[in-house]
């Protein structure tokens, strides 16, 4: 059985600084397509909200490790990819809360995303 | 761009109760496929885990909903899908956080699993 997904968004950053992420609570970007803009109706109203994200910059090889060093660090035992929240993992499908400070159009300004720009949005859900 | 996962897992009841949910505290039982029952490794430290997974249920009218009303209460007005919980999206991941009661091999027993009996499990983080 193969699920697929369809990006509905992708990650921008604020200021063209193409290697941001939001781990140490830089405002990001959600660009969402205009194809699917209708499904932030009312949004506006929420602080917080729960985005996945695919990890976009992980290769097969990655897809195929169940067990790695905690935080990469290999002084530590190796643990299970399901013990731990590294992007290594069958199925890498980011989660972050984040905070929601403004909507314009089809774009949400948020901080804490835990996401590197560019990685494609595959749902934004109330938290 | 379209964006492969493969289930590394199964939701199952306790009590082949094939309409259980995890929603009103009942226990369910998360079944990791032996393919990838190596990234439990070290799981039973943790007393709460994310578990993402496919809400199987639904069909492709359901993914092409972009607004609904809230709790399919009629009485209050269409809102986007991505300002809801509504398992109605494009991409219909469900995300819960739930409570790890015990593991026994490569099935997790667990509590607050919002997810009906049946439905594939695509990921299991540290919370």
């Amino acid at each position: 059985m193969i699920i697929e997904l369809r990006p509905v968004g992708v990650v921008r950053s604020c200021d063209d600084d193409a290697t941001a992420t939001g781990t140490h609570g830089e405002t990001l970007v959600i660009e969402v397509y205009p194809d699917y803009a209708e499904g932030l109706t009312g949004i506006e109203r929420l602080s917080e909200v729960q985005v996945l994200y695919w990890m976009h910059e992980l290769d097969e090889n990655d897809r195929n490790t169940l067990i790695t060093h905690p935080r990469g660090n290999r002084a530590r035992p190796k643990e299970g990819v399901f013990a731990l929240r590294s992007p290594m993992r069958p199925n890498p499908v980011g989660c972050s809360a984040v905070r929601l400070l403004k909507r314009e159009g089809n774009r949400l300004l948020v901080t804490g995303l835990d996401a590197l720009v560019g990685s494609p949005v595959l749902d934004i859900k109330h938290s």
